[in-house]
């Protein structure tokens, strides 16, 4: 047998503590996959007194990342502190640098460098691997890379934040708010304190930002994504949905056209029995539709210590076989700059939610300013009033339109917001028929 | 950029056939993703005159695919005819001793000598890829020989043959008999004249005995599989599994315990709005269980020419990278022998489908037997008489049992059918709660 594949892991929190968990099971099964030994030589963390469950005193201890990415016993330098900026990028940078192989499952750092952290990879002839930063144990990034070789993908779309969809899916089935179930949810600990990044959909961005260049060969365009969380969702959005059909989950969408890409975040209404609609909880899924594969789900758990330390350990075998290649697929100098598709010009269905001022008239002046905006409605739904509302005089009015334009249909919101037949904004859904 | 890869192609049909069509539409793309040019440079099929839709007048034609596998021109052998014996099996031998990589799509040939020649490929250091035997366009392989690398899988099933689940899924959507939808997937194409091979459970065996290898470790033993077809599941079974919350599909399980191994293909009971419940049509899905990732699911198109090219272009551009590793993910000296868990030692809920006369204490002689048995019943549905059966005064009787040991529910089945009060052989259909 060769010689130990010797890694450096900076970060022990959730993932670095699974990665070891990992290796100190299953030693052997993993040194016969990957064809040598594989062993932890050294390690970097905030707190070095903390009991992590592993006995590290045999290990070189850096209190620095970026010393830990410059020692010269690491041959693979395994970054899990997360985090866009430094030392996460200085230090990947410097291991890099230095020619050591990099695994990362820092999804920021990625779509905000990666192109760039791809081609000094590729300048000095090692790995950078990144199955972690993406969807926790489901292995989307070596089936777009490796197993869709043959195909040009046209659309990915997928269900990639945990904390979403925990907080969609109780809605759903318990019949809470949105602001009920967060605050559940920060109590488990499936939230932060300050949630905005998981349910402002930023975190779904980042990950969809690194899918999008590696299955379009495309350079990582962050900045490109249209970005809408899940704050506004309402339980009875929910429950309209659901009678007509649908669910409701925050989606990372991208779609590759002649006229360029589109890159979205935002909740979306897909009707339940197709692929995603009944990816429930912490679990995720991506959807990839190949030119010769067709549709192909994988669905599995997003996030948590172990199925993320998963990735991080295929990563890890991969490297010790020597079975690596450009970061996103193809040599980093090759992928195409971003061209964005124009602006709204994606075409879908829409749930759209108003509140309609409860005099004559006003439904006939939504439907008009609808078809001088030549948007077709598939159904509408009027309720009585709402109780509480009886004070305001007000109902709540849904409709679903056939598939139309998002530049008319933004248009055409604006305008019937504008017309006074309506109470506070009109909010609309997207719907994507898969 | 470095030389290209060579490749040598016998077989022309669907799969041979679609692998031309990704080579011709996607020749830049694969080279990029490659990191070197690919092209095919000789063949091998039936008939030389026909036309493929394709100019096969600048490659070399071989009558012969045994001799094609010797062409010294050729880097990498694809075969694509199928049949576990020779040509392929010859054919297979011949490029591996020859030093040539080989990427097949034979699952018969890999179910019967898999690990004989994945030893074969090993001591001549070459590659024997095979993606495309097993759930046509979805990484199925890569996902368990790399992406799980870093797992033990305890339990993988999987829906597998298309044939059947176009069967049962016509059977449940439109109320038709077995053999109205066999007749109409014929004329179709989905079925052969002989539908044995498919609706018997053997193609699902194939493919199941390659997959158990490579997720345990052991070695390929297609003759443990306990085979039983969807030749006996009625319209009525499906009916009334739909209104008990259940789907019935064809299902290949294999699940490792301290016991050994267990194999089966059979018709499964499965709860809907679980994992491969939705899998409907000619789509395949499989499910592994690994005790770190947790349970992960692919789900895409089985079959079809382009799928499974598809597979075969991942295994190529895998050659071309020199990305690959033991065929069953582990050196094929290392697989353990295969041992076999105690026969009928599974344990799971059972639905039992009976024709009981219709005269007093029929009912409690079941129960008591059951009872006798240690078989607990979960749910019980009797119907009044079937119109069509007043003569025989018969009634159908189902039940739904807790879990419980095969070879105990057998052995209470033989009873209730000895006892007298059943007309015909009384049926099971294993439930797996997954």
């Amino acid at each position: 047998m060769t010689q130990a594949l010797r890694l450096g892991i900076a970060g022990l929190g959730t993932v670095g503590g699974g990665v070891l968990d990992i290796l100190a099971r299953h030693e052997g099964l993993v040194a016969a996959r990957a064809g040598r030994p594989v062993e932890v030589v050294a390690v970097s963390a905030r707190s070095k007194g903390k009991d992590r469950g592993h006995d590290l005193s045999k290990l070189a201890w850096h209190d620095d990342p970026v010393k830990l990415a410059a020692d010269p016993a690491v041959d693979v330098f395994i970054e899990l502190m997360g985090g866009e900026g430094d030392p996460a990028k200085a230090a990947v940078e410097t291991a890099l640098k230095a020619g050591k192989h990099v695994i990362t499952a820092n999804k920021a750092l990625l779509a905000h460098h990666g192109s760039a952290l791809a081609r000094l990879a590729e300048e000095k002839g090692v790995a950078l691997n990144f199955e972690a930063s993406v969807a926790g144990g489901i292995p989307i990034i070596k089936t777009i890379r490796e197993g869709l070789a043959g195909n040009r993908v046209g659309k990915l779309f997928g269900i990639m934040n945990g904390t979403c969809n925990y907080i969609l899916t109780k809605m759903a089935n318990e019949g809470r708010s949105f602001a009920d179930v967060l605050k559940e949810a920060q109590q488990l600990g499936y939230a932060e304190a300050d949630p905005t990044f998981d349910v402002g959909g930023f975190d779904t961005a980042h990950k969809l930002a690194v899918l999008t260049s590696l299955a379009f060969g495309v350079q990582v365009n962050l900045k490109a994504i249209d970005i809408e969380g899940i704050e506004q969702i309402t339980l009875d959005d929910i429950r309209q949905a659901g009678e007509m059909g649908y669910k409701i989950k925050l989606l990372g969408v991208a779609v590759a056209s002649e006229q360029g890409i589109e890159q979205r975040v935002h909740p979306t209404l897909i009707p339940k029995g197709s692929p995603a609609a009944d990816t429930d909880g912490v679990f995720n899924a991506v959807v990839v539709k190949g030119d010769f594969v067709g549709d192909l789900m994988l669905e599995g758990r997003g996030a948590g210590a172990h199925p993320t330390a998963s990735a991080v350990l295929s990563d890890i075998v991969d490297i010790a076989r020597g079975n690596f290649r450009p970061a996103f697929g193809i040599p980093a100098k090759e992928l195409r700059p971003y061209k964005a598709a124009p602006q709204k010009a994606h075409e879908g269905g829409f749930y759209v939610a108003l509140t309609l001022q409860d005099k004559p008239g006003a439904v006939a002046a939504v439907a008009k300013i609808l078809a001088e905006e030549k948007i077709s409605i598939e159904s509408i739904f009027q309720r009585g009033k709402l109780e509480k509302d009886e004070a305001r005089a007000t109902a709540p009015f849904i409709l679903i339109t056939h598939d139309t334009v998002e530049s008319a249909m933004r248009a055409a919101l604006e305008r019937i917001e504008k017309d006074g037949h309506v109470a506070g904004h009109p909010r609309m859904i997207r719907i994507e028929r898969l």
